[in-house]
């Protein structure tokens, strides 16, 4: 297995786009990908596209080859992956793989999801599809309800507090004021979350991440390569996946994934560093308790102590671990399908110091992204370092 | 890249199983081929798994972590790929990759489909996803209505017969007989297939592959180990893919698929064989025209040729070429996403002498199986030799 550098990264903005369809989302990303990688389509020799639900969303599969043809890119193998919300990191992983074995030097990997071209009652049922069908949406259990109640038993158990979990909202609203690609570059207060209104008890609507439509990509390469493209190429250090029940009740615990901590383990080993040597992480929040938990599940914090942990500012700007500086899937938006493509992207940007200049960290040179599927049946987790 | 080699096949029946989920098919296709490759979970490190729109089909996605937890694989990484009616082939190609590059040694591949849990309306629209929804399926062309474009052109242009066409179902349905597995275990005559009514001029009922139920898996290991779980390793020659336009419009050409074509040259090309060497063939008749370009844009016979090539008996289990042994997809059954892995099982078959008596080649070496995403956007082929 070889080295893996990211040359080139793009995205559209986050939001709603009432007049692009997610082909226009994934050209336009796709396009912004390549030409910040200063490479040309015929340099490209695969594209692998995470998307989770276009068939309920927008009545299209075979999202693969649309890719490919809307990219200009036939007759180039392109493959669809489909991992809930990790389908972009699954796709990043399939990406990087295709490219570490050997078989090809530069391949495209791109993440889109156009959400919002149905009601929300089918949205929320198109992204129930991401847990149990058999057991949980059949029997009510929408997304909200399934990570409240995580959030209960996390009260319960190690006393986290509402505030705590709002906190994560106010700092990722905070953080995403700076961001173009926002889909809220708004700024909310503690009341603000708190007298948000209750989605799912204890979860508020600004607990809860959007629906969001756009597209992520970025550009691989083996990095004894990189140098004809970029003089900033980012090295992927450890490449993860881990997979747990879809169903939460199946589970040894609510208050944690299990695929998170095995897939984080194994991307720390893989990548021989500590959390210690980590200087950015962006993170699954699509709630804000989801935020508390990775820290915990990554081990940033022990089991237990991520509330407490974002209340003292621990995972602020300044603090050991900054956590989601780009907004995260909070305010940043989450189409589901790209946002594991777009929170790498986010650790890229910060390592090769293209961040936002309100956010952007001294000299961070290694990061980790975390990008989960379902309420944790699949877990990716990516660390990348400066190649430069 | 390592070589790499099947290990272990299985699958269900293909059919309509009222009493069986997705889950079930999954279960028992899993457990099949895992008992045929002599590994024990604890051996498997890694599963991909293809399906087409599980979402449209029975409201459920995040397939791979469905597959890991079904088949007791937890937490091994679960990917599952969608490339419309080739999701099986291109699973089974990331499946490959897997082993090839040294990441991982045995990994498990599956595809599955559970389509009749809807209506045949419902079905239909559904399948129409594998294609250009903006322009295909929003205008009203259903599958069978732009295979039945390309038969017209073909027919138009080379003098290709509704006899010939219905020739490739009658030998189809003819070698089903033998096989267990099959949906449609039953010969029709050309008679039969002439009277069966037009589903869209000039393709009739018994030209088309039906609606299906079924799941497929194999266990791939890398060749320097296969032997530690079996004495009968099949070889993956070569593993390739193509992509073309989603909109059959937008193609130079009606009456073949340019997939097929780059796809089936790169992978003689990989394999280091001609088609003179090929001693069996399974390929994607999702409509009989579909096997008679098949044989053509493979290279069996020339350009326009492919309904002579048939009527003559070339492809018959004595002719050049034996092709879809098994009964095809149009008398096996096709359910979508299970219907690559289905292939390239039942070469291997071919080539350890499993198949059923009355269709069993004497001592066939190389084996080729071709696999098309919706109406040729992707194409797959793998050859496979016998590694005994």
């Amino acid at each position: 297995m070889r080295s893996v550098s990211v040359i080139g990264v793009g995205q559209t903005k986050f939001g709603e786009h009432w007049n692009d369809s997610l082909r226009d989302l994934v050209t336009d990303a796709g396009v912004a990908a390549i030409s910040d990688a200063n490479v040309e389509g015929k340099d490209v020799q695969a594209v692998f596209g995470g998307c989770m639900a276009a068939g309920r969303f927008i009545g299209q599969e075979h999202i693969g080859a649309l890719l490919a043809d809307q990219m200009g890119l036939n007759p180039l193998p392109a493959v669809r992956v489909e991992a809930a919300c990790a389908s972009g990191g699954v796709a990043l992983r399939m990406g990087y793989l295709a490219v570490a074995s050997g078989m090809y030097d530069v391949v495209a990997v791109a993440g889109v999801e156009k959400m919002t071209d149905v009601s929300t009652e089918d949205a929320a049922v198109a992204l129930a599809g991401a847990g149990d069908q058999e057991w949980e949406l059949f029997n009510g259990a929408t997304f909200p309800a399934i990570y409240a109640l995580m959030a209960q038993r996390h009260m319960l158990d190690f006393g986290t507090t509402e505030e705590q979990m709002a906190l994560c909202a106010v700092k990722n609203h905070g953080h995403a004021v700076s961001n173009p690609y926002a889909q809220f570059r708004k700024a909310v207060s503690l009341e603000q979350v708190m007298d948000s209104g209750y989605i799912a008890s204890p979860l508020k609507l600004l607990d809860c991440s959007p629906l969001t439509d756009g597209a992520a990509a970025l550009v691989l390469c083996a990095s004894e390569k990189a140098s004809k493209f970029t003089d900033k190429p980012v090295d992927v250090m450890a490449s993860t996946q881990a997979s747990d029940t879809l169903a939460l009740h199946e589970r040894e615990t609510l208050t944690g994934l299990k695929a998170t901590q095995v897939a984080g383990r194994d991307a720390f080993k893989q990548a021989g560093i500590s959390q210690k040597d980590v200087d950015v992480l962006e993170c699954h929040d699509c709630f804000s308790i989801a935020q508390i938990m990775a820290l915990e599940d990554l081990g940033f914090c022990r089991k237990g102590t991520g509330g407490k942990f974002v209340e003292e500012g621990r995972s602020d700007k300044d603090g050991e671990i900054p956590t989601n500086l780009s907004g995260g899937l909070k305010a940043v938006g989450h189409p589901v399908g790209a946002s594991g493509v777009r929170e790498a992207i986010d650790v890229v940007r910060q390592l090769r110091g293209d961040a936002p200049k309100e956010v952007q960290l001294k000299d961070a040179k290694i990061g980790v992204s975390h990008n989960v599927g379902g309420s944790g049946a699949t877990v990716v987790v990516h660390a990348f370092k400066r190649g430069f």
